[in-house]
């Protein structure tokens, strides 16, 4: 068994720091995770620099990124403005957002929630024709920090409403999902498209893993996670950290679901990004001796 | 569904404390749990004062320990001593550790495993005869920190080895278990007894949670919790806390499972303790706002 770990530190966990964290420390993190086997990463945002002044060099990030066979990078999109910044970048792929509350929608990128589900037909067909991915993200899936509750048939609904995208992300964007939630919410998507399904856990109520194993064993093609498990949302409050990539490559590997992704060396990477940072980060995997110890085999 | 969530914060939480907390203080955090809606408490430890001072005060703890109709107490026993001192205090049932492995056994109660499985009839039939409730619980039971991995198998036949328990339940003392090994030693186990399974999970490696949801999912009457997240094993290095019961709370609410236990009153014990201590605990649920939020309803 597999499935796709994608790495959302260096734009989900970077976007959120109250400094701007500059290129060159930005491409480190890229070239730690790039090392440790991470093949899909969610680089940079091309949010309005004013809105987002941390993703304001993603044209810079993107021009020192490593590159690999294989590797594939992607932007966040929020609009039109975003796409043309992300078509002239040379990302692989757009990763592009719906927000599934009204007051949310307009607080993330300032504009209706119609307004951006029509938009994203365009946005998708632009960025398809220039030989992009196109992930369509229903942000606050789970929950919305000013509207509550979030039904899983008007997620279904909104996905339905934005064809085009090659895969669709559900982001329980402040963390209060949990492993109920997710199933519920994959019968209700699957009812509406075939695409392959990727999910975006934050730990903040501590039920991000249960749901990463709960997306895992419910179909899912891919999950987000950010080494060191930094991250959050300028205009969500109380959104921590996404799930971990260390920790979840060891829950991964201990299932014998395989990622590709070497725990020690993405370990490294959630250091790295926490030295920098000058803060520990929520991931534990860095901070424990690996297991199982060297030593006699099993008792 | 319903399922029973143990406290054991009072014993597990605070055994591992650098300094001795205080009789009131330990009372106190009982009286908020109590008041939060938790009936089944491990209050204490009969183990040697002179091993782990932090439970030398047991039987004063138990003196002055809230009662309420339908609550239950249960203290640590490592041995026959243990058991003299549980009868003369009042408990209603006894935890009986058996230890997976031979060295964390010599570490953690100055036995063989051999030694401790044999003794382990003689103290169940005592207790039981003195109309107390007996749990088996064998500890490492997914990894030991000295031996390393902990086969299946043999701790089934360790179960199979102590018969007399009302309740066996698997300790993940250090935090390296995953669902998939969950389900493993259910499996394992089921084969050799009928006992109701109670699991006892480490968040050590941000599996916790994850695992108490495949634990419920595979037929576990109970889930081990500590209201704070604190907790630990002096014996075991990198036994950091249990999975917090606020937090298991929350998960166990939005998935309908049934727990007696008011999450805003159990976090408020968990905050208490984290006052008293001085330090943040590990649980989420006490840092966020509720949710969900009050205000419109869904979207």
């Amino acid at each position: 068994m597999e499935i796709q770990v994608i790495e959302v530190g260096p734009r989900d966990g970077l976007q959120n720091e109250p400094e701007q964290v500059p290129t060159e420390a930005k491409v480190a993190y890229l070239e730690a995770l790039v090392a440790a086997g991470v093949r899909r990463i969610e680089a940079v945002s091309f949010v309005h620099p004013g809105r987002v002044p941390q993703m304001a060099d993603a044209e810079q990030v993107m021009a020192r990124a490593p590159r690999v066979p294989g590797l594939r990078y992607a932007g966040l999109v929020l609009n039109e403005r975003g796409l043309d910044r992300a078509l002239e970048t040379g990302v692989d792929e757009v990763n592009v957002v719906v927000v599934a509350t009204e007051t949310f929608s307009r607080r993330n990128q300032g504009m209706s929630v119609d307004r951006v589900v029509d938009g994203f037909g365009g946005i998708a067909e632009r960025a398809r024709a220039a030989g992009l991915g196109v992930t369509l993200t229903v942000g606050a899936s789970f929950g919305c920090p000013f509207e509550g509750e979030v039904d899983p048939g008007h997620v279904a609904e909104l996905v339905a409403r934005c064809p085009g995208a090659q895969e669709v992300a559900l982001a329980d964007t402040i963390g209060v999902g949990t492993p109920a939630d997710v199933r519920r919410l994959v019968t209700a998507v699957r009812a509406v498209t075939a695409a392959p399904l990727r999910f975006h856990f934050h730990n903040t109520r501590s039920t991000g893993y249960a749901n990463a194993v709960a997306a895992l064993e419910a179909g899912a093609a891919a999950l987000d996670a950010s080494a060191g498990g930094i991250g959050g949302c300028p205009f969500a409050p109380e959104a921590t950290g996404n799930i971990a990539t260390e920790d979840l490559v060891y829950l991964l590997d201990r299932m014998g679901v395989g990622t590709g992704i070497t725990l020690s060396a993405v370990a490294e990477a959630g250091l790295y990004i926490g030295r920098y940072l000058g803060k520990p980060v929520p991931a534990q995997l860095g901070r424990v001796t690996p297991w199982p110890p060297p030593g006699p085999g099993p008792t």
